[in-house]
């Protein structure tokens, strides 16, 4: 493909439209997707096209592409895949501009080469395809439901990009009921022109579109997409549901790293880093939608829940806290804030009771003084069904604050009962207001919002990221000598010599089997010295008598050499001995892992956890695309769960996280710019305390398995 | 109270019912409870009480209680406070049998006095009452709607219990808005008489309740809730939405396992320990109530899932992976019940793929082998809009299925998309099949029936519980002798014979402060011994030297006493060193804490975890209400996340599982036969390998704060 396609413009919003395989027969897809872009408030021309000729719709029919108008802009076409090629070729011969290929029975059956002859014939007329195998687009736009799928779609500011066809069809039936309204809908299908990464191009520049949201099965071009979704306009949030979760990643690797590689949490991570909100379903995907579309971000970091209820109250704060929405809790400022605006038996302990008795009256005083406090950085607008109020009468009263305060505080309502106030829900959906009728629901949309704003933050703190000074041209040359040898492997000294030249610490050591290389090695990395036996057969080391601290000079040296030897024989005499290692003495630390894999999604990534049973049974690790920066690495090992094990919790010192950020960062260039090592592990690098630096113990590099051809 | 207290029987189904305060104005609540119990369909007499007599909805009105017929069953009480007392007198005069007083105004605002004398002169009538401040009740039974809440409710299987009254009336509205059939609905108000504990009692006996669903804000008496629940009968499962799960537990406390107390984990447990199905919230109660009244349990560890779309099965994977709800993944058993099934580029990967094309004569198909087949435990049937078929016909097949197939057959069903499909949902309700819009929603009902399936199934092997052998008065006398020094904390020595006493093994151990000490200790405890320096300020003991192992006899012993004092006074001059501590060379072996605490809630419980950061950062522990099994003592340490460590992993030995179990199960029945312990941690406890044992290295026993006058 050439470097710079044609933007999709023409695709969204085309003057004229030709339907090329209209059908005269109700319920068939080219009979239902004209008969929707009839109906929707399109006012471009349209045209069908059907050999037998007639009427659709009150529409004179074509009866073939070459009878049609000149300058049509947009071909839609539903024929039998088999015809497809020509008609693309009599389109292009008519100066049709681009098309959509509804029809199935391409690449997802087997049939890939006819879909590429689709596209090399509308490249010769410059058209962009879109398909085969979709449902169609629709475009807020052109007011344009070009769909086989619902006819009715709400207008709006949500972009919706869909992996599954036929899920997309059900979302457009989705979001109509809840009243969400759509700027675009549009699925990729087969993906032999347009892609995913040609829309978020489009919906970038696109005006209308405020949020988008992606059915996503998987990515092929992980870096892409976050570079993609990292250049978006501020403005736009992008919300994505990414199935298949439960599949478990890539089979056979070599490293730590590696077996979590391909996993979901990579996907997490990639997702974290470029400030894609990941929702966990199609609910939670359209209620942040919904409520990223309406609602402002939180000025500040806290929260004031007013309410009508206790146990809706409670509930809410439960909620607030598994979804990371603040609660305001200086209680001296929430006395003094409400203590007017709460009835006798209310509470100003937030949540803020106004009680069941409280009718619009009472709401619209507490929710204003919320609202009007600059303390305040966002609200959330409980109402619980009483049987004493009209719940009508408050969710007037929300509009009418959301009409005043929306473009300043973020806020969200709820109304739980039953029909009745499930009304009021659907009223304020119609109004735009966001609205739901499940407290869980508004405070899960909140934390989105609180998501979205501390990105945002971020982002405005980011620094310009430096490259570490790292030297290429050393590092291949000792990877070409591995490959001289055909290893993919390296040895311990090869692979020291690669962090040497990428600059990550490592302790000097030296595995030797004999007294005089002990003695060498130890006189080598100088005093005091670690002997340690060598043994898979010997599990523990220390019971058997088989590690030696502290040594001071060559005589402790000679004495341990040997009383390890005699101990571990004696205790393990069927023990497979190759060797000593003689190590410097290290102070005392924590035992970390930093890791390096290539994902099949974004490539390069790097990994940090705590060693042992935290990475190994606990997965507690995070994962970062390369390459990262310092402080982005700082954040990540703040991610973990153990973290607290790192800054001095349980009575330990508080370890030098510096130095471990800078090795990390210093890795993720190697593993970016070294693209023949597949997989890395520093197991363990362990962090002194601060200021004491790290030093990684034991480090495994693996190259990929073969030499590309042209790099 | 006396100890038998009337059956509710009377309360949820009288004969006749009179509305004390029985409003003319409509809007208030004596008149929409006349007005509730008039348009149900309650049979009985109804007598509206008010000093103004005339009628009110068609109804003769009473002036006074005085004027009522004798006989009367059920007084409904909503006047004011202050005259509820005389109101309850008359009633009892009356011969009226029990009383529901809606009444607010009474302890909720601190008026506690007024409430007990209201209680006090209604048991001088030996009536019953119910609040006050509750919304009234609904019982099926007796096609009552005698609340102030919603008018429409839909007659059902499922029981409600609210704590909070507010949440109640909101929940009326939302069962009838989600065609969610109730057996009764009931607020405990203020509990002056009634409360949970009563209602559980008469739920277990009504055969109209198949669900108890429970709002829950607290527990005052966890060990009778337990208990009740455990007694229910098999075919009553029992939800519960525990709010209040972001409070933090007690303050001041003197162990790990103290700290963790009072939490919401507690709750957690003890709720899995009698088959409580606890939900995450309102939505999660309704879904998971719904799918247990209307569906079978799985009759085997498996499920298949039958969708015509790709995206939503995936989707369906996913949320099944989450739920625990097992997939059927026998691919040779699949391929071979499903190939005539399915057409072509349909799938039998679980979930089974039918394609879009798919209408009511697939469904029925495929649907019909999964049903037939013995092999399969469960099944979801998954409809995502297409365009192209009528889901309501797939609705009905749906329907058709589920009552032939409900009494043997797990099975859920959804329909994904817009107003059309969610039509399909609401018939199917109505029709009382378990059908749900969501993937999510559905795959987490049917979680809820395979955890019921597993409880049952462990009850059903549950065994006696057997008391160990435990010198209570030895213990209580050693408690005695620290109570009479004004002590709460127990000597080390005081902590060891309790432990001997309870058969809970301990490592051989002692502090010194002489060379002399020294070497007496290690000739008591035998050789090998361990020394170590015993110092607040050495933090790295292994670093300083402050460790010595494997001392094998008197001369070791003196040597390494020196050597550790020399060491540590070098390299730490200004550490206070108290003492050395001597004791028996232990095997290599796994650290973990067994503890015990009493919660605010449940009273005496037992804490489980692995030692160290994962207690103390990870918060990976498991509480049970004591006294327990060493069977269940062995589910709970399965339960912790780190648990692959104590079976092997990371090529260690497998540790002594029973012999840790055997220590929690002594540990619950110290806990809970002494009640003078207030908490106590054993941290750590070095579990050996498989057959070896386990050893506490270490104890803390405190005692409650004050001795209890009467026990």
């Amino acid at each position: 493909m050439p470097p710079e396609e044609k933007p999709l413009t023409g695709l969204f919003d085309p003057d004229s439209i030709a339907v090329i395989g209209a059908s005269h027969t109700e319920g068939k897809v080219g009979h239902t997707l004209l008969s929707n872009i009839v109906s929707s408030d399109y006012d471009g021309e349209v045209y069908p096209v059907n050999p037998k000729g007639g009427e659709i719709l009150d529409k004179e029919v074509y009866e073939s592409i070459e009878e049609l108008p000149s300058g049509v802009d947009l071909a839609v076409i539903v024929i039998p895949a088999k015809l497809v090629k020509d008609a693309v070729h009599e389109c292009g011969e008519k100066g049709i501009k681009d098309c959509i290929v509804i029809s199935s029975g391409f690449s997802e059956i087997g049939k890939v080469e006819m879909e590429e002859e689709v596209v090399k014939e509308a490249k010769k007329y410059g058209m962009r395809v879109l398909g085969p195998n979709v449902f169609g687009i629709y475009s807020a736009k052109a007011d344009l439901n070009a769909t086989f799928g619902p006819e009715d779609i709400k207008k709006g500011s949500i972009a919706l990009i869909s992996q599954s066809g036929a899920l997309g069809i059900a979302m457009i039936g989705m979001t109509a009921e809840q009243y969400l309204g759509l700027s675009t809908i549009v699925s990729v299908g087969n993906k032999a022109d347009i892609d995913d990464m040609d829309l978020l191009d489009h919906l970038a520049d696109d005006e209308l579109s405020e949020v988008i949201m992606i059915y996503m099965e998987g990515l092929d071009n992980g870096r892409d997409f976050i570079k993609k979704v990292e250049e978006m306009p501020e403005d736009k949030a992008v919300v994505v549901i990414k199935a298949g979760r439960s599949e478990k990643g890539a089979t056979a690797v070599a490293s730590h790293t590696g077996s979590l590689a391909g996993s979901d949490k990579i996907f997490t991570s990639a997702f974290k880093q470029c400030g894609v909100l990941r929702a966990d379903g199609l609910r939670e995907a359209f209620n942040w939608s919904r409520i990223l579309s309406s609602s402002s971000l939180p000025t500040k970091e806290n929260t004031v829940v007013i309410t009508n209820g206790g146990g809706i109250g409670v509930l809410s704060a439960d909620a607030a806290e598994e979804n990371d929405v603040p609660l305001l809790d200086d209680q001296t400022f929430l006395n003094e804030t409400f203590e007017d605006a709460i009835p006798t038996f209310g509470s100003t302990k937030n949540p803020i009771d106004i009680t069941g008795q409280a009718g619009r009256e009472e709401y619209e005083k507490a929710m204003r003084k919320a609202l009007e406090s600059d303390e305040v950085g966002a609200v959330v607008g409980l109402y619980c069904e009483t049987g004493v109020t009209d719940p009508m009468e408050t969710a007037k009263v929300m509009k009418k604050l959301h009409d005043e305060y929306k473009e300043e505080k973020a806020m969200v309502f709820t109304f739980t009962g039953g029909d009745f106030v499930d009304e009021c829900v659907e009223w304020l959906r119609k109004e735009k207001v966001p609205a739901f009728t499940d407290t869980s629901d508004a405070l899960s949309a909140m934390g989105a919002l609180f998501k979205r704003k501390r990105y945002i933050e971020r982002m405005e703190k980011r620094e310009e990221l430096t490259r570490p000074d790292i030297d290429v041209d050393h590092i291949e040359k000792v990877i070409q000598k591995a490959r001289q040898d055909g290893r993919i492997t390296l040895f311990e000294d090869e692979a020291r010599e690669i962090l040497d030249q990428a600059g990550i610490p490592m302790a000097e050591g030296k595995i030797v089997n004999s007294l005089e290389g002990a003695v060498n090695a130890a006189e080598d990395i100088g005093y005091p010295v670690v002997l340690k036996v060598v043994s898979e057969d010997i599990v523990h080391k220390t019971d058997a008598g088989g590690i030696a601290l502290d040594l001071q000079n060559k005589e402790e040296v000679i004495d341990a050499y040997q009383a390890i030897l005699s101990r571990c024989k004696e205790k393990y005499p069927a023990a497979h001995i190759p060797g000593i290692s003689v190590a410097e003495m290290l102070e005392e630390g924590e035992e970390t892992i930093v890791g390096g894999t290539r994902d099949s999604s974004f490539g390069p990534v790097v990994m940090f956890g705590l060693g042992g049973v935290y990475v190994e049974i606990l997965e507690d690790v995070q994962f970062r695309v390369t390459p990262i920066s310092k402080k982005e690495a700082r954040r990540m090992m703040g991610e973990i769960n153990s973290f607290p094990v790192l800054v001095g919790a349980r009575g330990q010192a508080r370890r030098d996280l510096t130095a471990l950020a800078d090795v990390i960062y210093r890795m993720s260039f190697l593993m970016d710019e070294i693209d023949e090592i597949s997989e890395m592990d520093l197991n363990p690098i362990k962090a002194f305390d601060q200021g004491e630096g790290c030093k990684a113990l034991d480090v495994s590099i693996t190259l990929k398995r073969k030499v590309k051809k042209n790099e």
